[in-house]
Order: structure tokens, then C-alpha cells, then sequence
């Protein structure tokens, strides 16, 4: 409880990823669309470079399945920033209905799913599910100004400047939408703003343990188990809880956050965050292995920590969540 | 485009409103399920308030309807508070999957279509949609420090304390949810953040000019219009905008913020508005009138102004958006 199969196989029409220097300089910095190279991407604040950010990602992903934005049914989309104004200001300028989602980092598979579910019940032809995270926005609104230069923890993650769009549609061809779970909000007390991956680690495991068991599945039936952002501190508490069900994912475990940078070199400590690292990945480096039939089945487990600034200024814990898509080639 | 017509026509199932004590003075404090006293409930900040006052409300429709909130697939709910944390913390003590919308003050419309979504197309049994919001959480985080006792614009309009939530699933009895309109964003312009009603407006007019023409239908075939929170400045404006389109719905409209409080005694300005406003009106007059058949048949049009208090300080202006539901007895 609560899992979806779809009865129709949504498909994943055509998507794509734009990210910042510093991710190009990470990882997977060949897979990604595009590289902006410039963090302001000629805005005159960061609020709005995030904003030009998805909306060209938006229309890149558009573009690839040969689509104008304003033949799109719907867009869900969210983001970080107070009031998720980076989707909001990015949409702004279509004419296409919008559905606004708040999963903090969570979002992208939230509103694939949600997408999934509007395709695959006929409500729409074509939905997008979008999302973005920029590192000065995150930086200055949860953290520090900029300019402040404060130390970092070693357990704190960097925030990506990423964004990643997917098409959802029907359409004859992979990567398919084949089922998802909805996340459950789980808080054990972690009250450390600069160790969320802690935070959201238990509520991967819930979802994931719920999904293989509604399933029927194990592990192994998946080539990758793709969690968000869970950094190098969570990365090793998922498996350990997962564990402690009786459940083993370390041989196809992929996190985000994780496998973004070069950690060491790159100085990002526990390694990435931000609704765009798991968008971007996605979209730019398993689809694409999706679609060419590269990997026949990941499971996509974005999570999120929905604390606040304000929230964990007065002292409370960080509730987290994790939303699920299963996608095959 | 884009409109939906829900082919089982999910029902509500049971609904509840808890509003504070300036509301229970307004027009309507009679209907409301029950009135809290203390704007703190009990709690130590306001933003905790909020949250209680959203759980609380939850439970109660949830025990209206002789159900245990545990019992619910599903819970979509957002409110104002940065990073919707009104929402998550008020979800956070259940084991219910949770999806998290943003809107703003649309949000009631929106966790009702996407709950019609997940109900009509087989996904879930039961799907709440609840939110809130909190005259103390939004006035210091919006506009002033609540003890800077700020002189406030004509124009403006006064946050409800209140909360709304319903229970959508597949039930023998009405209200019934029998169709839906998801808003696009409409932004003409407007950048005084005290005159969020002319801001919506057009939004409004928008998303019934679309649903009425998609539906075939005249403003007269609906018991009533009710929008969201377009208050004594944007209602007039509204109904301007759609006679220039040829439609009148002056017979028939019904706008929650203009008509929550009685204004001049109240000393509210133009009106009512936040999340509660519309929500609470909806579970607490109208749903009771559509179950008793005292209504036919209503449209409910939430209107949201998606801006943020740096998306005004940075001088942008305020994109809007209204979801509607079409609600039959």
C-alpha cells in the first residue's frame, strides 16, 4: 500500500537534461544535453537564471520528441524555492495547463508518476513532468548568503544546478511507465540540517521494501534501484535498513547524489542534492540506456526532506519522503 | 483544453471545516464543524498551529465519514508555508502515502481534481484533499512581523485561519465530483502584492471561460460559480473580464473571500483569503447543501497568486492560476 501498476504503459516520449559547470565537471558530464556554462544564464538573479533553467530544459525535452511546450496537455512540475516560483516563473510563459507539486527533492518522481497517472487514465494526451534545483537559489534561501562563505559539514551535500524534463504520452516506443508508489512521510528525528541524507534515508527503504514486496519482486529483477540524493551518508543506511528487512540492493544500488561528483576532488562532501541531481541523472544518463535497450527495468525512488528553513530554525525534526516509478526499456 | 470528465463520477464522501475565531464571526461561522478559540491551539508557534489545525481537520472528516484516517490511500494537501511544511507536518503522524501539491490558494481544487484522478481511474479507494491556512503564518511570512502592527491597503485582504478536507472515493451517495478543468498561468502584469485579487482575476476567468465552452454550457446551468478568493477588488473584475467574453455569470457567482467576513465590521478590506478561505466554505456550506440537495450542481474555481515575498521584493509580478471542480448533488 499504496502502489499503481499502469494498465496502458505510459511511455516516456522524450526528455532531456541541462546542467551547470560544476556537474559537467562531475561524473556524468558527457551524458548531459546541454552544459551552462554560466550559473546567471544572463539573469539578473538566481531566482530567475533557475527559472530560464527549466523552462529550457522543458523545451529542449520538446523539442527532441519533435513537440512545441504548447501542444503539451499538462505540466507538473515543482521545485525548491519558497513557493516553487522556479516552476511557476518557468511556466509562466506557455499556455499549457499546469499542476504544481512540492516533493522537495522528491519531485521528479512524484510528478512522473502523477503524469503516468494522468496518461495512463486517459485524463491527457501528453503530460511533462519537470523540475530544477540551482545551487545559489538553495544556497542563500536553506543555508547561508552566498557571499557569507560558511564552512561545510562533511556530512552536507552540494546542491546541483540541473534541471531534467520528461515527456509522459502514448506512444509506441521505451522507455515505458509500468508502475509506481507513493511515498509515505517517515521521521526518525533527525533534527541536523546538514545531514539530510539521514533524514530521507528511512524513507527509501519504506517505499522500496513496500514496492518489492507488492510486487513480488527481489532486488536482482531490477538492473538499477535509483535512489535521489542520499549522499554518502545515506547511501550505506538504506542498505543497511533494507538489510535488517531481509532485503539486499547493494549489487544494483545507484544514488544520485552519491555518483554526481567526483566527491573528493570536486569538495562536495557527502556528495549531491536537489530536485535537478536525480531529474538530471535520469534524464540524461538511464533513459537514455532505457530507450536503447541498454537496461530493461530501474526503478526510479526519488526522495525528498520537507523541512523548511522556518521548521528547522524552531527546533524540529525532518520528515521525509520518497515517491517510486518503475520504468522498463 | 484542458478539461476532464470523470467517467464514474467519484463521490465525496465526507468533508469537515474547523476555522478560528474571526471567522466565526464572519458570515458563515454558524456552518463550520467547529471553531478554535485559540489561534495558538495549544501549540508553540504558529506554523505548528497550522499544522494541528490541518490534521485536526483531517480526522474530523475522516471520523464524519466512520472512517480511520489510516484507512485513506492517499492524502494531497499544500498550503502557503515555505516548502508546504503546514502540510507535511500535519501528514507526518499518519501511514498514509502522502502527495504534496502546491497552488496556493487554489490548492483545495487541485488536491480535489488530482483526488478525483486517483479515485475515477481505479488508482486509489479513498484520497483526501485537504489543506489550510493560518492568518499568523502568513502575515509574518508574506508581509510584516505580526507585532509591527502594519497599516494594511484597501485593497488587501485578511488571511483565514481555516482549514477544509474532503474525502474522495467510490460511495453510493452525493456530492459527486463529475468533472474538472486543470488552470493555466495567467500573469497580466499585476506587481502590487496587496491587490492579489486583480492579480487572480484573470486566471478565474480563464478556467471557467475555458470549462464552460468545453462543457457546452451557460452560468445559468450552475446552482453556483464560487471562486476562490478574488475578495471585494478582483470579483468585480472577474465578472468584467468574462462579460467582455460574452458570459455572465453575475447571477450565480459566489466568491469565498468576499464573502467570508462581513468586511467593514471586521475591518478586512476586500475580503477573506489564504488555502482555508475557499476550502473551509466549500466543506462547510456548500457540500452539506449538495448532499442535502439543496444544490444541484456548482462549480468550484480556487484561485492561487503563485508569487513569493522574494518574487515581489526582485519587483516581478504575480502569475495566477485557478483549478476548477464541477461538484453535482
Amino acid at each position: 500500500m499504496h502502489c499503481i501498476r499502469f494498465r496502458s504503459a505510459p511511455t516516456i516520449h522524450s526528455f532531456a537534461a541541462i546542467a551547470g559547470q560544476k556537474e559537467a565537471e562531475g561524473n556524468f558530464g558527457r551524458f548531459f544535453d546541454r552544459i551552462e556554462p554560466d550559473p546567471a544564464l544572463g539573469e539578473k538573479s538566481w531566482e530567475r537564471a533557475e527559472s530560464r533553467l527549466q523552462a529550457e530544459t522543458l523545451r529542449l525535452a520538446a523539442d527532441k520528441g519533435l513537440l512545441k511546450v504548447d501542444e503539451l496537455d499538462c505540466i507538473l512540475a515543482g521545485d525548491l524555492i519558497n513557493q516553487c516560483t522556479g516552476s511557476t516563473f518557468a511556466v509562466r510563459g506557455t499556455d499549457v495547463p499546469f499542476l504544481g507539486v512540492y516533493g522537495a527533492c522528491s519531485t521528479m518522481a512524484e510528478s512522473l508518476l502523477l503524469a503516468g497517472v494522468l496518461a495512463d487514465g486517459g485524463y491527457v494526451q501528453r503530460a511533462a513532468a519537470v523540475t530544477s534545483s540551482h545551487f545559489s537559489t538553495a544556497e542563500r534561501q536553506f543555508r547561508f548568503p552566498l557571499s557569507y562563505g560558511g564552512q561545510r559539514t562533511p556530512t552536507a551535500q552540494w546542491t546541483c544546478t540541473a534541471s531534467g524534463a520528461a515527456i509522459v504520452g502514448k506512444h509506441a516506443a521505451a522507455p515505458y511507465l509500468t508502475g509506481g508508489c507513493i511515498g509515505r512521510i517517515c521521521d526518525l528525528g533527525v533534527t541536523d540540517t546538514t545531514n539530510m541524507g539521514a533524514a530521507m534515508a528511512p524513507a527509501a527503504a519504506d517505499t522500496i521494501s513496500r514496492y518489492l514486496k507488492a510486487t513480488d519482486t527481489a532486488a536482482g529483477h531490477y538492473d538499477a534501484i535509483i535512489t535521489g540524493d542520499l549522499g554518502k551518508v545515506g547511501s550505506p543506511l538504506l542498505i543497511e535498513l533494507l538489510q535488517g528487512q531481509g532485503i539486499d540492493i547493494s549489487a544494483v544500488h545507484f544514488d544520485c547524489g552519491a555518483e554526481m561528483f567526483d566527491c573528493d576532488k570536486q569538495d562536495t562532501h557527502a556528495g549531491g542534492s536537489g530536485c535537478g541531481c536525480s531529474a538530471s541523472l535520469l534524464c540524461a544518463y538511464f533513459l537514455p540506456k532505457l530507450a536503447a535497450g541498454e537496461m530493461r527495468r530501474v526503478l526510479f525512488c526519488a526522495t525528498g526532506a520537507l523541512l523548511s528553513a522556518v521548521s528547522s530554525q524552531q527546533g524540529e525534526s525532518i520528515p521525509s519522503i520518497c515517491h517510486l516509478v518503475e520504468i522498463t526499456g
